[in-house]
Order: structure tokens, then sequence, then C-alpha cells
């Protein structure tokens, strides 16, 4: 038989730390708590199972449900030796969602539900306070009236502040028993208003409608928007905690208070909180008052004059002292802790692992490992490898005012500010110049190349996290927002439009890339410090990962960032990114223009010296490392201009009439360019181009050997195969060059010759292809957009419906898509073995930075993944965690 | 060990019939010919091994081949008491090509090979016939020196004529020996100037010469074209036949000819052939002399004067006339037979499978089998499914002249005369002024339905066999020649040129679709005569076949045309083009520039009644039968005009400014519209629109079931998912919908909820998405373009290129990749009956109507394949012949 309640608190407990999933992370860890005979008021949690059903069956309750909630309800009576609704010894219960991640905002507390007008003069009798009666049910009719009964909180605020203004007082505290009694009489009076009917007085309606209330809060605008932010699912459901108040307004030997048992901000290793004595838990959190200092270190350090709680309440803060240190030890990571003192007693909330910066995170995890409470390897997985980005970027200072006035996707992390500029060239200008440039365009082509490396920050109306502006940020550590959907960019005027407000170029603007928010003004951005703990953590996890690590580059620049973030090859040189230099892109449009192999041999020839010099300087800064480079993908008309004016130039320096070079330009284009043709296409159509780059690649080795260095680790790799054929009619042209090459200079060479598996198709003949390809790169860039059937340049138009929806939770052009995709690269990978056991196995597309793509690469087992030059330390972390969960799930 | 080569002939053979990819088909055949004791000129094989083994070793032999080369002389010198390059008593030898499949023309033939000086004289001796020797040397030189060495063979017969002028003489018969002699210096003369060497004398150099020739030619640029027009691939190669000459041109007892054992045009039970007598083999083929009939019955109907072979010859005649039936028996198959009759001796030099019309196939197939001949499974597989399409559309005329201009891509069968246009409306205006048009266009959109319905053929310049002309033409029935390269369309002027060609608009041209040829001017046509023997063979293969057969139509006359050629339901009603009718694409128009939901709800109010009647107009017309309703596919941009003028309209039209309409245009537009915001995911999105065409199929079903139907069979189909959630979400939508209606009307529905399965990840996941679906109908089309990553409309830049390269050796678009997307289809097809082991599989990509592909689903075991109404009786008999392969293969 289903089990739809579990009960804790005061021995009796059925539930403990490993059961988030059934009862969510709070309902958890009040059961953990109770296990390890911490003070936790008694209480029940109602599964998230519960929630499910609830969504499943058109928001009714399985049938057992009520007869457990009152078993429950029994059970938190016998433990307190009190009675729910009884006036004269009344339980009163707080009622809290809780779902498996930390959701918070998602819905608002309950406190004090059981009071009615009877419950509410017996607690006065029994306490012998009728203030603190009066002033629970007021607090508890708002509460609820609010979360359960959607009445505008801001009508109780009014009548309370007419209150004190008819009364000529001024703080909350200094309304007496009756006055409060009479704002009750107010508040019961506004909710009939409002609902039209009256405020509920049977404690178990009140309880009922409360339970409904968390649940519907699931299904909230803000929970959906949560989730989506945070990729968590909306099948896992909330679970509600029903629990026995326990009063820190009570008197001045009550108090309540949130701690962390290490600085959530640092990492250093004290304990760090606030409290208020006499006062429930929203009075923290409300701000109403000042919160005091828990130690006397903090009070003195903030300079604060109230007593700290160390000082003012030694005895119980001894005891929370060592309950911090059982917490610790219990859990082995630093906790979140919620507590309240009722008459002296000290009563544990709620305790969760505690959000932390990432520099925090980063100090703990090396301390914790020193300290002994955990090992090298947990200190590993406890820092969110993704995190790491945020140390090796410009971040805003937090202190800082802004007006944020636009949100796009966080396309590439670091703080920005700059003056607006909407064209490539105006960007150039402007940043030689010794401006901070902020590019805004609609979208960005490879012909805007100089402009985002001028640039210090970009902002695009269209585009994914895998868009051009997005990927080549990346690449270069330029911080990036893109598919900023709301903004219109009108070129002719010079403005930027969002809504009703306007930005001219020229403007200065700041941007975040790690959270997507854009800014007006000048935000003042604050420089990383990276601290000692990053280079241990690092180190620990280059012992403990097994896959390389490599990046994405062409440029000397990215090829020395690389090497510097300790990349250990390059695993993707993307040729085309080299063609579109000022004097390359004449001989490239030369070439295209060609109408026969013989013009276009002699436009190659033109390139061939300047990629002979581009791969020499590669070889030279990769000594000794592997250098992958991928012969030319895209189509050929993404070299060509847009405009016809343009057109006319191109036509000129080719040689060619206008009217050709509009016949070829309209012949190039293409309706689906991503399926064109490009990739190997063109070295089957025009095996004259692959033969140049091949020609390039051994000259260029053979200058840097002829210099002394080390064999030159060169990896031709051919891109979009989908066929053995392909490679077999590349690897010709490579390997009869190479020859050539090497009967010319004397030298010879070590090389492989492989492929990108980038097609749907080349995983399943993967096994033809291994007869041809000495290696494998999963271009999985390309192929979640064939195996999805999406256009990562087109797919802003519904992705995020999508994610609402949860029909792809997370972007899988961010996260590979692993039952699809992921599947498809498992195969690629078998298959491949199956030929050549040996194989050379990595992965070159975007998802190569990221760590939970990383954990399944590792299970596929690749030997590397290569990523953007500013992803290596974050993959070099990501590696070695999803080595160590490898380790430790066989 | 290795054998190279087998020999032939009088008893002693190595071959037989079964062993053409070894020895190609004339060898098999001359092989099989000997097994069964017709007299065949003893000769052997060198095997297409050979062939490969060439072209893997820079054109070199293996190394025993000269040793099996010469062995297998000696036997021939053996069996014919012959000697090669004896001049006492010479044994002479032709040389003739042989691939697996008839290449006709590829290699001319090398006769009388082994005479050099003193083997002629020793010939002229021997047969004291000096005419006779010099003649054949003469013969010999000619041929061997234009096939082997390239000499122009204009020059020998230059230097023949003017030996015939200055003798004053008109017939070659008219030269004698010495005229002959002289003329063989005069050739030997020739080809040293042309060669700087002299004719090598050798015998042995001279085969030799003439092997390597053959090999050669296989890779000859003729050869090439001709196996790609025929998906030939080249890995197969070619065998040499080398055989012992006998001569039809010996004196008055001797003659050659050829002769079909059945009519080929006709497929008439009668022996068809012609002789000449006193001659070699290449005088009938050359024309020279007119040949003559064989059989009485033939020069009684020709009216020809010169006796017929069973006049002249009765007695070999007669020896001939029984081979044919030996042969017929044999074979069981109509024969196209080559014979020499050397001084009263039949000799048979050749028999193959005759080639013959469609008409004469299917008359044949029937007729063997009514006599017992062939069973009735036989007679099925020996129509080619594909050919029943020439019999259903109109063709050229044979017999008219023509002048070719043009060729494209053969895209819809059938031929077609009619002015030419360049614009849609013109099209639609002159064909209602009673014209025959030809639409010629660079290429065509949905805009331009009405346009292809008014054309009587039509002429892109771009697109492939799956572009949107082609598809929607042989949907209709239409003519239809694509990809046309080398056409530019000059809207301006109103002209069409190819190369310096003009072709005005309003000119007069002729397409045949089935070739893919464009004439000048009207070329007259036939139309097709269904006989009897279609009837009969079409019933045959409806016994014998498995699968269903349905049509992809969505207008009532596509639907009518559908059913009246045996379709057994519609596969696929694609709903978006019944929204370009005039009336329909304004509402569609103005739902696209909705701002909201409510907006785009009243747009699809309107919609709704029109989509209504066309789904009940279908399920009238297939009244019984299942009707797959496919959810709007394209994205919607497709539904916008181009030009800025139109979008004005539109937006006058929807109520906006055009400021609006035009930004809504520009973020409509994508980059990748194929892998775009298409398919479910504007379901996703735009959940209205779903809902709109979920109520007007039920409507419909009320409608025309409380007409009094059959319940209505509506399966309807969500296109473009990748996820199982995708069509949960959609079906949701429909089942609300369906209930809503049913209680609306109290009318019951009967119907299925299914999905396309397009994307690599869908058949991947099939599992899941069987879930949620009722059917799979595999979309190949797409599924082609994102396995590949090809998109159908940009193939034509490189597919040419990769069909000659062996990679695609056929069209994927045409013939389903059986690795690759067949690959996609058996894991989508085995997931999905995982989870719903009776669920309905069927396929409606242009491979529906394929043979190859239809093959392949009877393999996996699809309940259905769905194709273009035309194309019907074509996959009925396919997928009888799929299904009899499949049972002989068990």
């Amino acid at each position: 038989m289903e089990k739809w309640v579990y009960n804790f608190g005061s021995g009796e407990t059925e539930g403990d730390a490993t059961m988030r999933e059934l009862l969510g992370g709070k309902g958890a860890n009040l059961a953990e708590m109770s296990q390890i005979g911490l003070p936790v008021p008694p209480g029940f949690s109602i599964s998230t199972e519960v929630c499910t059903y609830y969504y499943d069956h058109e928001r009714s309750y399985p049938e057992r449900l009520a007869t457990e909630v009152d078993a429950a309800i029994t059970a938190v009576e016998t433990k307190t030796g009190l009675k729910f609704a009884d006036p004269e010894n009344p339980l009163l219960l707080s009622v809290r969602s809780g779902s498996r991640a930390s959701m918070p905002g998602m819905m608002d507390t309950v406190l004090n539900l059981g009071l009615n007008m009877d419950v509410v003069k017996g607690l006065a009798a029994k306490t012998g306070d009728k203030r603190f009666a009066w002033d629970s049910y007021r607090r508890f009719i708002q509460m609820y009236s609010d979360v359960v009964l959607g009445v505008d909180h801001g009508l109780f605020e009014d009548a309370l502040e007419q209150k004190k203004d008819t009364r000529g007082i001024y703080d909350d505290v200094d309304l007496t028993g009756d006055d409060l009694e009479a704002l009750v009489g107010e508040y019961l009076a506004i909710v009939e208003e409002e609902t039209d009917a009256p405020f509920p007085s049977s404690p178990r309606e009140q309880l009922w409608g409360a339970i409904g209330a968390v649940f519907d809060s699931w299904m909230n605008q803000r929970a959906i928007t949560y989730r989506r932010l945070n990729n968590i699912p909306a099948s896992w459901g909330t679970a509600v905690n029903v629990q026995s108040m326990v009063f820190g307004n009570m008197g001045d030997d009550c108090a309540t208070g949130v701690a962390f048992t290490r600085n959530p901000s640092t990492g250093e290793n004290m304990f760090y909180g606030e409290f208020l004595v006499n006062a429930q838990g929203e009075d923290v959190v409300a701000g109403i008052r000042t919160p005091r200092n828990l130690t006397r270190e903090e009070r003195m350090a903030s300079g604060n004059e109230e007593l700290s709680m160390e000082e003012e309440m030694p005895e119980v803060f001894q005891q929370l002292a060592e309950t911090r240190t059982i917490l610790e030890k219990h859990y082995r990571d630093m906790q979140d802790i919620e507590f309240t003192i009722q008459q002296g007693r000290l009563y544990m909330l709620q305790t969760r692992n505690g959000k932390r910066t990432a520099e925090a995170a980063l100090r703990m995890a090396v301390e914790m490992a020193e300290e002994g409470l955990i090992t090298r390897d947990e200190a590993i997985l406890r820092v969110d490898a993704s995190s790491l980005d945020q140390l090796l970027h410009p971040a805003l200072d937090p202190s800082a005012e802004k007006t944020m006035f636009l949100r796009g996707l966080p396309a590439s992390p670091g703080a920005a500010s700059g003056k607006v500029v909407l064209t490539a060239d105006k960007a150039e200008e402007m940043a030689l110049a010794g401006h901070n440039v902020i590019l805004a365009r609609v979208e960005t082509s490879p012909e805007d190349i100089h402009a985002l490396h001028a640039a210090s920050g970009i902002l695009t109306a269209r585009g994914g996290m895998t868009s051009h502006a997005a990927v080549v940020a990346r690449g270069m550590g330029r911080a990036c927002v893109c598919g900023a959907g709301d903004v219109r960019i009108d070129d002719d005027a010079a403005q930027v439009h969002i809504g009703n407000q306007t930005v001219a170029a020229g403007d200065i603007i700041t941007i975040d890339g790690g959270t997507g928010e854009v800014f007006l003004g000048a935000v003042p951005t604050i420089q990383p410090q990276l601290s000692g703990a990053f280079g241990t953590l690092i180190g620990w996890a280059d012992e403990a990962r097994r896959m390389n690590i490599r990046a994405n580059a062409e440029t000397p620049l990215d090829a020395k960032t690389a090497r510097d973030f300790g990349a250990e090859g390059i695993g993707l040189s993307r040729t085309e990114h080299m063609f579109f230099d000022t004097d390359r892109i004449i001989a490239m449009r030369e070439m295209i223009m060609a109408s026969d192999t013989a013009g276009r041999e002699k436009a190659l020839a033109k390139l061939l010296p300047m990629q002979r010099d581009d791969f020499a300087e590669l070889f030279r800064i990769m000594a000794g490392l592997p250098v992958t480079i991928r012969l030319l993908d895209p189509p050929l008309h993404e070299f060509l201009p847009h405009s016809a004016e343009d057109l006319a130039d191109v036509a000129e320096a080719a040689g060619v009439s206008v009217r050709v070079a509009k016949e070829r330009s309209l012949k190039l284009a293409e309706n689906n360019p991503m399926l064109g043709h490009r990739g190997c296409r063109l070295a089957i159509t025009y095996p004259e181009i692959c033969a140049m780059q091949a020609r390039a690649i051994f000259e260029a080795a053979a200058v840097v050997q002829k210099e002394g260095a080390d064999a030159i680790m060169a990896e031709i790799m051919v891109p979009l195969a989908a066929t053995a054929r392909e490679v077999e009619i590349c690897r010709k042209i490579i390997d009869d060059t190479a020859k050539a090459v090497e009967a010319e200079t004397g030298v010879t060479f070590t090389y492989m010759v492989g492929t990108m598996i980038e097609l749907p198709r080349a995983s399943l003949v993967a096994d033809q292809i291994a007869e041809e390809a000495e290696f494998f790169s999963f271009g999985t860039n390309d192929m979640t957009q064939t195996s999805l059937g999406i256009s990562r340049d087109d797919a802003g138009q519904f992705l995020r419906d999508y994610a609402e929806a949860d029909i792809y939770p997370v972007d899988p052009f961010v996260s590979i898509d692993i039952e699809g995709v992921g599947a498809l690269v498992a195969i690629g990978a078998e298959r491949g073995r199956k030929t050549r056991p040996n194989i050379k196995l990595g992965i070159c597309g975007e998802h190569g930075g990221d760590p939970a793509s990383i954990d399944f690469f590792e299970e596929v087992g690749l030997d590397y993944v290569s990523c953007s030059p500013f992803r290596v330390p974050v993959a070099r972390l990501a590696a070695a965690q999803a080595a160590i969960k490898a380790k430790s799930s066989t």
C-alpha cells in the first residue's frame, strides 16, 4: 500500500536525508535532524508523490491521504502534549512547501495555523499573554489570506498602519493586546469583503486550504519561471511540511535566527548569522527590525553596538555552536540553518547545504579536504565546475546601483561596460581610439569577427547560446548577451529600442554575460581574484581526471590563452576563421568567383603562404601537443558580402563582371545553408581547396620541425562526412600531399587523418568510416541540429516554449541531449571502436565545456573534450568530477 | 589460389549464367549456352576481378594473368584446331567488353585480332579467298586503331572512299583483293603517321593492347556517364571476352544476324530479327547495307522484296528457330541473340534477356505466365515497376523529329508541349484561356500551387527530384523537368536563356518528364494505352502483396485519382496546401500577423469552416478507408509574400501597419527553415492552430457520419515530433477537441493520433513516442535531409559530383539510403513495436513510390506505403515484388 505521509520529530521519525525526492529537501532534513537527536518541533511531510497525483488527477488527492494526515496530527499531538483545534491547550501548525531542489520564494509560509476566535482566547489564557495570542492570530490571518485566499496583503498593512496612526505609535511592538484584538476584527472584515466569505474558522479547513495552496503554488508563474531558469523539471513536484509551531516571540527569552556554519561569501571557517529577540522568523526576513550578530567576533568586525547572541544568550548560544559542529560533521558541508528559541529552549527549524559564492565554494572545499572533513575527491565534486567561469571574468560590483532594462540569454560570462555601436567597422574604429564598446547587432556573422574582437561586450537580438556571436564571444572571452528578443535595432536611426526605451549609438550600457542582464550606464565591475585554493583544487582535479582537455582555437592569442589555462592540445582549429582577415578575404573571394579549377588554384596559391604561416604559428605555440585542424567547413557564400555594392567591389577585385559575380552569388545562395554545400562536400567538389590546405599544414610542419621543434602532431579533420567514401577521397588528397611535401622538404611527418562525426548517418555507419578515419571528433553542435531538426540560429522562436512545456527542459545546445544526440555519440563510439579498437575519440562541440555533457562523455569513454580556451579550467574540473562519479558508480 | 580466366565453348566450360558478377553478362551467357549444348565459338573470359585489380594497382595486372591467358589460348587452339599467330592455320580472335549490367556502346568490339602481314597471306592461302583475307585485315586495322590506339576512324574512311573513287566503284564489295591489299598499306601508313609507331604486328601484343583498352574503357567518360544515368556502381568492373572468330563474310553460305525471341516493342509472341548474307556483325549495326527479315511473316508484313532467312536458308533457319525455343525455355524469358552462319553452320555469339518497352514487358510477363513458362510470381517480378509510369502518362511520339536543347532531371513523368510562361498568374490566366502552358521558373514555392495545377508541364532551373515543383508535379501527374542548371530565367526580359539560345515567353517548347529532356517547338505525343495485361498483372500483384498502398492527397481531385488508381486510403494529407487558395491565404496571413492568441483565434475561426469542408469532402471520397491528416507543417513565413509591395497588401488586409507587418515578417524569417519553427512546434507555441484543425476534422467527420457514411477513419498526424512529450501535448488538444465535438454533435468518433517519425531523434526514442502515438508514419524525405545533413533544395550543387564519386551512387531522395536513413526507420519500427506491439507503421515520403525503397519497407515490415496518386500502380506492383522476394528469401 502506498504511503503518503511521513512523521518526524521527537524520536519517532520515518524519513531521513536520503529521501529528498520523496520528502523534499526541507522535509528530509527535518527528519535527518530528528534522527541525529537535534531538537526539531514534531511534524510530518506530505510527500511529493501526492503532488504528482494531484496534477495527474485534476487537482484531487489520493483516497487515503486524509486518514494519514489525521493520524499524523494525532502523533504530533501526542509528542507535544497539545491538541489541534483545542482552545484549552492548542496545537498550532506551520505549513511550508519543500521540493527536491531549493526554490526560494516559490510559496510563502503559513504560520500559526489552527487559530480561530475560540483558540486565540484559549491561547491568551494559557500563555497569559493576550498580546502574543492576538498578534499570532493577526499574523496568521494576514499570511493565510495572502497565500491561500489571494487577498492583497497591502490591505492588511494599510489597516495596521492606520491602527498605529490612530493610536499615535510608531512601532508594531507598541500595539497592545486590545489593539491587536480590534485589528483582528478589521482583518476578518477585510477578508469577508474581498472573498465574499468569512475567514475559515475551522482549523481542519485551514489546514487543507494551506495544503492545497502549497500544491497549487507548484504551478504558479513564479515557480514555473524559477524552474525554467534553474532547469528543474516540473515533474519533481513539491512536498508539504506541516510542523508544530514554536514561538520566538513569547518574550525576551525567545528569539529566532538564521546562520551559516561558514562564511558563505568568502568561505572562511567562522560561524556567521543573525538573530532577533522576541520575534517570529518572518521578522528577520521582512527587515522591519535590524537583526543582531550571532557572534561577538562578527559584532566587533561590523561595529554593531547591540549585543551578539553569544553575549546576550551565552548558554543557548553554546548549544547552537555545538549544533553547528554536529551538523557540519554530520552533513560534511557548510549548513544554512534556521532556529527558534522558545523560552530559553533551542529548536532547529531547518538545515540545508548553504548556498555560497563560487569563491567560497572553492575555499571551503579545499579547506574541508585539508581539515580531513571530506576527501579530495569530495572536494572536487563540491565545486560547481561552471561556477569557475565567474572566477575568470570580471563581475559586476554587487554593491553598485544599477538599472536593468533588458534580459537576454547569458551567452558568454563576464561583465562589460561600453559605448553602444551598431556596426562592425565602427566598433573596431572606436576600440582603436581607446573606447570600450558594446557591439549591438541583430545577429553577427563571420564578417564581423574583427568587431567581436575589438568589442568589450556583444549584445544580439537574435540567436541562442550557440549562435555565432555566443560561440565566438566565449572563444575570445568576451562578455555576451544573446537573443534579447525584445530589442529592435534601428540601424538607420542608429538607435536601439526596447519597448518604449531607446538607447542611442554612443550611449553607455553595461552587460552581464553571466546572467544575461543589460543595464543603462556604466556599472562598476570587479576583477576576479584567483586564490590559492583555485590552484590547489585544479591540481587535484588534474590528478583525478581520465579525459584530456583540449581547446578550440585558431588564432595565436586563443592558442596561448588555451595553453595558459592548461589545455593539452587543440581539438578544433577552424581554418575558415583565418580567411576573414581583410587581405585574405580578397583572395578567398577571387577563388569563389573563379569559373574553373585553374582560376581557383590561382587564388588558392595566394592563400597558401598565409595559411602556412598561421599553422606554423599554432604548431610553435602548441609545441609537443596535438593540433587538430579542420578543413574548410562553411558554405562558400558565407565569404561573400551581402550588399550589391560590396558585391560590385568583389567583382572588380576578382576581375569578373558584376553580372557574373551576381550570378555566382545567386547560384551559391542556399535555402538551408546548414544542410548545404559545405564541410567535406567542398573538398569533394573542389579538391584543390583540400589540397591547398593540406599543403599549408605540411609545409608549416616542415618549417617548424626544421626550426628544431618536436615532431608536429597534426590531426587533420574532415568535416561533415556521412560516408566512409568521403573520408577516403579527402584522405587520399592529404596523403598524396604529405608525400609530395616530404619529398620536397626532406622532412618526415607524423599526422593523422580523421573526421568529425556530426551527422546522424555518420554515427550509424561509424564502423565503415573508421576504416578510413584514424580519429573521430564528435561535432555535437551540428549533430544536435540534425538529430533534433533544430537550427540553432532559429531555435529562439520556440525553445523557450519548449523548456516551459518540459519538452527540452534544458537547452540541448547547452547540455547534450543524452537520449538523442548522446545515443548517437554512443553508437558512433562503439561502432568506431569495433573497426579500430584504439581509435582516438574526442568532442569539439560547445558541449565540450559543459559539465553535464562532460559527465556523459566520460561515461561513453571519450579520450578528450575540446572547448573554448576560457572554459578549459571548467572542463578540467568537470572531467575530474565525471571520472570520480564514474569510479564510484562501478 | 585466385583464378582470373574462365574457358567456354565446345564442351569444356568453366562458367555458367549464375556467374555474371564475375564474368559479366556476355561471358556468363556464352558459358551457359555452351553448357546447354548450343554452338558457341570457343573462347575465354577474363573476370571482372581483374578489372578491380587493375584499378586498385595503378592499371597493372595480377601476376598470374599472363600465364592463364596463354593456357586459355592453347585451349581454344585445341578446340578449334587452329593456332594463334600461325600463318599456316591462323586462329583469329574477337575481344569484347562485358560487364554485369548491359552497357551498350561503352566500348566497340575488336574483331579479326591476330592478323599481320604474314598471317593475312596465310589466311588468303588457306581460304583461297584473297579478298576475304585482306578485307578482314583492313577491318581489323581500322577497329583496333580506333578502339585501342585512338586514331580517328574518319581517316580510314576517307582512304576507303578515295580508293573507291579512284577505282570508280560505289560499293565496298566491289573492291578486289588487290584493292584491299593496297588499302591495307595505306591504313598502316595512317597509323604510323598518327601514332608515331608502326601498327603492332605481334598478335600477342595486339591481344594485350585490346585487353587493356577494354579495361581502360571502363573509366572513359561515356562509361562514367552511362553508369551515373543507370545507377551502376563503378566498383562492378568489366570482364573481357576473348573468343575465336567465326566469319559471316566468307561467301554466300555465310551470314550474320540479330534476333529477339519475341517482339520487343509489343511483346507479341513472334520471332523477330534481321540478318545479312556474307557480312560481319558490324555491317548489321553500321547500316551500310539494309538487313533482311528473319521470317517470311515479317517480310510480308513489312512488304520487303528480298527473301527472308526462313526462305533463303531454310535449314539453318530451322536450326535457329529451334535454338529460339531452347533459349526461351532455358532462360524463361525473351532473349536478344546474335548469331553468325559460317559456311552453312550456325554459331551463337550472344544471348541475353532482351530489352523491351514497358508495354511489351507487361504483355510478355502475363502471356508467359499464362503459357506456363513462368509462374505468376515470376511474371510480377518480370515487370520493372517504375516502368508502369510510362504507361500512365503521355509519351513523345518516337517517330517525331525533335530538337533537344536542354536536359534537366526527370522529375515527374509524362510529356507535354505548351507556351512558355514565367509567372504563376500568367500561367493560370493563359490556361483558363485554353492554352497549354509550360511554367518555367527558377524554383517554385507553395504560393505557385494554382499555376502548377494550371500548367501542362513545369520546368525549373533549381531544385532536385524532391524539390517543391517535383513533389507537387508528381502528385498532380504533371510532367516536370527540374534542376536544369544551365537555364537562366530573365523575368524582366521575359526570356529563358540556355547558353546562347533564347526562348521567349509565349514560345512553344516540349518537355519529357520521364527523361528530363526539353525540346524546341511542339513535339507530338502519344496517349498511353492500358492493355488488358495491365489489369491482369496488377490483379495478381494485389493478391501477392502484404503492404497496403495509400496515396498522398489533399484535393478532391487527387483523392479521386488515388482511389481510381487503387489507393487503399490516404497516407498523407498536407493540410497546409489547403491554405494557399486565394480566399484562405488572407485569413491565414491575418492569423500570422496577429499579435496575440485572441487575434489568432479570430482569424482561425474564419479558416475553420473552409477546412471542415475540405475534410468532409475527403472523407466522402475515401469513404470506408483511412485518411491520415497531418497538422500544419511548414513554417509560417511560407505563407507570407516575398515582395515589399505584397507585404503592404497583407498588412492592409490584416489590419496592421506596414511597419508591424515588416517586423513580423522579419521576425519569422529563418536561416534554415527546414530546421526551424515548423511541424508540431507550431502546435506547441500556438495550440489554437492545432485546436482549430482538430475541430475542423471532427466537425467534418460528424457531418459526413450524419450523412450516413461508415465511421470515418481519421488518423491525425503530428509532424516533426522528436519527443514523446510533443505528441502528448498535441494529443491532449486533439482528444479534448474530440470530446467537445462529440458532446456538441452527439456523434461518436473513431480516430487515432499518431506522429511522423522524420527526425533521427524520433527514431532513437520511438519507444517513448509510442507511449503517446498510435501510429508512426516515417517521413523519409525530412529524415534523409536531417540524417545525411543535406537540404534537398540545395543538394543540386553537389549531388551529381557525389554520384560520380560513388559516394551516393543513387540519389538518396529518390531511393532510400538504407544504411543511414533505413537504419533509422528500422530502429524506429523496432522500438515503436517494443512499446506498442500492434502499432500501425507506414511511410509517406517520396520513397513510398520508389520500388527499391518499397523492397526495404517490406523487409522492415511496415504496414503501408503512401505515395503520389499517379505512383499508386507502381507501388502496388513494387509491393508485390517485395513480398515475393521476401517470401523467397526466407
